[in-house]
């Protein structure tokens, strides 16, 4: 049985429960056995983070950044362990996306977040010199990570995203392995843990548990010690958490669900059908459709270019190979998931049967609908089918297309393809700002699955995709508010303010608002 | 049966009740007699409210700007009028509280957010050259106010902070007026709708009902047309609003309570008490006490000047004239949860008797309690007692003092009066990070109750002071950024992005982070 790491130590779970992940590719056990917690285990790595949170503060962000670029460091010394485990739990191919893409994205964004810590330039310090006041976000104490199925490496618990700007903004983690790739969140879990000794960070800085019941994963959001919550995953367990931190009062920031709609619009597909029919089925098809990001659902108009369209998207995915699906839930829910929208009345366009007997998969599939059942049912046709499908919503006219985006529920990304000639440009005025308003990101001309780590990137979006519409999980310093309160000082002396209030700038690179403008220079 | 304002009309409300506001000076009701609406007009404002968002998209931020402008100056011009009502429905002194502070405080939020909409720098314009992404906050859609009774006027439903902050943000406002001045909040709609009509504004983006059930109340921050709700009041009702905000994915800002803990440490009060004691004696009984920071918590250790202190505010109490209370059930609610901390324990220094029986008041209450009784039972000792009382808490040691404020719940202001000479600061050392990790607002040597409107301000703090300690409900341009989702623009059109995200600097006075410097110039 595998241990988890408490406290600074690696030691055997209470647990009267263990799992064991499977191989995608073979559908069978992997060796290890992963012990599920009991609520002692959760309750000891509260404690110690909250102890944590207590040592972070007398460490400056210079010394987390270190901390994070050793643990990247650490991280490429393991790249090939790494990549293995990965491979064998998610069934991802190892060159072109977990070593070539995956883990360098990881390790950039550690090193993103390490700078972040360092210049302090997430922290927004704003100064008012006459009436003696000045704030800035600082860390808000211990921060539990679930993370998702489908990015084990740069999403995962206590490597991804939300573990590098929960660590970046000063505070613990507390990750919750995701049951899919336990392996791999062990072995950053033993490099974060080399790194955090060697650079002399607090015990319970970075804490691993493997499973809990969900009763205690709603127990742990809502905890007093807890400061906030990072999860992304299942609509529903989400939902689940977000109840028990809400009625807490504990922030929690949700990644939950989003089908990322795409309109094409009537000239874009009558001059340029070939090549968006060709940039959305790699799109869709990419990592087996599992992203967060996935393009499941495109709203077209009826005409001949968009008939050819469609029997070029029917040849392309009945061609394409059919990837392998990361665990057999994710196998059956796209299958029961897809059902649902057959049984709602969706056409099916390709695909639509199981595939291989031997690993986890199913065919390639797209679905097709009008936009007057969509209309008649939204919430069903809305359904996301996670992994390689994606359904089309024919109209016949501007108007139902515009009525198709009214009935959106809240989406990561929207994206309109219009005619380069401005042909299309009076249809995209029609339904623009209706569609930006139900998502986080919106895109001209160029498929979602792409999710830069910039600053000006927005991985984020209206309910149910995420639990806030003010928020981003991609982007450093951005994500780092997530993990944050805003702190304000009063007429507090000089020498107690923190360094990057004080009148002198920090490192000379810090960027602060003062008296409403911003600079880098010192108060005189 | 005074009228609603819905869609740009004064009308009848849809009710089958009716209230009126009292005289707190007399506990007479007054003249009016305003409606308890039903859900007919809350759908009603929640679709016009929804067209309104709509038609705000291609309103400029200038335009918005003006419309706050003139509705400052449409204030200023009805001020004797608004102060009369406001002095008829709380009792507050106008000259030195309604028409010298209040007033002018309302008409300088207005005219800073203004100037937030009208420059943009409330939106953190953020643009990734190579990446080609830009991103800004943007208007949330329509957003619902429910005021508090202790600021008619600066915190009033459409005329306060929440209503600034959220129409500078671009959107509408349905606002529900606080039961205490319905009378007031109808003059403000009425000057509001009158700028709005000059200004041409949407017809639906500002809108006043008085009351409605609880029921309604919930629904209507639940409903898919709200963007965002703010809140300030009691803590039972914005618990049951934050509940329903929370189930269907909305956000609500909630300011709910807050008993505003002081440490008055050894050296400071051996030096200093009868300083300290004036200056607390006049944050704690100005305007009754009901003020959102009014200190209802003084942490000292025992000595003789201690004893010296409690002496001379037990006179100063005694002594000073006992005000008006806004309402029975801030009167009634005094003296019950006064109660409460006696029945608990809590020793009587002075006060705890009813006062003159022909307004609302009840006299000026200290209560005493031991470090120990605290920590035993710190959920009760929290009870916010809120008017003019306050509880101290004697400890023997620095100790007890950070055991004390272990216990503490979220509090909106934290404050630490400590010895100019130095003499203190090991103490101060000792609690500083332990307090200042439960308040939104750390202050040194100064009592709480002055919340300056500055960039730097945060009017928030920990749940169950606010229901998020990353958001604050007074400073401009920050408080906007709780009526604002993120907008990000990939690979969109130059000419298609908002005036403010294009290449050139809008107004020349946008700053804006490119490629994570901050500047105000174009991008060549």
């Amino acid at each position: 049985m595998q241990q988890i790491l408490i406290a600074g130590q690696w030691r055997d779970a209470n647990s009267n429960n263990s799992f064991q992940a499977s191989n995608p590719a073979t559908r069978e056990p992997l060796a290890n056995e992963y012990p599920v917690s009991t609520w002692e285990d959760c309750d000891a790595a509260l404690t110690a983070a909250a102890e944590a949170a207590v040592g972070l503060r007398s460490i400056s962000g210079g010394q987390i950044a270190e901390f994070l670029e050793t643990y990247a460091t650490e991280i490429e010394d393991n790249a090939d362990a790494i990549v293995d485990m990965a491979h064998a739990e998610t069934a991802y191919p190892k060159p072109t996306r977990l070593a070539g893409v995956e883990l360098p994205r990881t390790t950039d964004q550690l090193r993103q977040a390490a700078n972040a810590a360092r210049t302090g330039n997430w922290s927004v310090p704003t100064i008012d010199t006459n009436a003696g006041i000045r704030s800035q976000y600082g860390a808000i104490g211990p921060v539990a990570v679930f993370g998702p199925n489908n990015f084990p490496l740069a999403f995962g618990s206590i490597s991804g995203g939300d573990f590098a700007s929960a660590i970046a903004a000063g505070n613990p983690v507390i990750a919750k392995a995701n049951s899919s790739h336990p392996g791999t969140t062990e072995l950053f879990a033993r490099c974060a843990h080399q790194a955090a000794q060697s650079t002399g960070m607090p015990a319970g800085m970075v804490q691993l548990i493997y499973r809990t019941s969900h009763p205690d994963g709603e127990r742990l959001v809502a905890d007093a010690r807890i400061g906030a919550t990072g999860y992304t995953g299942s609509r529903h367990a989400g939902l689940q958490l977000k109840a028990a931190a809400d009625a807490a009062g504990k922030p929690i920031y949700l990644e939950l669900s989003s089908v990322n709609p795409i309109v094409i619009l009537p000239q874009a597909m009558e001059q340029q059908h070939e090549e968006i029919a060709t940039e959305f089925t790699g799109s869709c098809l990419m990592g087996t459709g599992q992203f967060c990001t996935n393009p499941g659902l495109v709203v077209v108009l009826k005409s001949d270019a968009t008939d050819s369209f469609i029997a070029a998207l029917s040849e392309q995915f009945a061609e394409a190979p059919v990837g392998t699906l990361l665990s057999s839930g994710v196998e059956s829910s796209l299958e029961s998931n897809l059902e649902i929208l057959v049984d709602a009345g969706a056409e099916i366009v390709v695909g639509n049967t199981p595939a291989d007997s031997d690993r986890y998969c199913y065919a390639n599939t797209l679905l097709k609908i009008t936009a007057q059942q969509f209309i008649a049912d939204p919430e069903t046709m809305q359904t996301e089918a996670f992994g390689n499908s994606s359904l089309l919503v024919v109209t016949e006219s501007m108007d139902e297309v515009n009525a198709v985006i009214a009935c959106f529920e809240g989406n990561l990304t929207g994206c309109i393809y219009s005619a380069t000639d401005g042909s299309d440009d009076a249809a995209y005025d029609q339904i623009a700002a209706n569609l930006q308003s139900k998502v986080g990101r919106m895109l001209n001309d160029k498929m979602p699955t792409g999710v830069a780590v910039s600053a000006a990137m927005n991985h984020g979006g209206p309910f149910p995709a995420t639990g806030h519409p003010g928020f981003t999980a991609v982007g450093i310093p951005g994500s780092l508010l997530r993990f944050a309160m805003l702190q304000c000082y009063d007429n507090v002396r000089h020498d107690r303010l923190p360094a990057s209030l004080r009148d002198e700038n920090l490192n000379g690179e810090l960027w602060r608002c003062v008296d409403g403008n911003w600079t880098r220079k010192n108060i005189n």
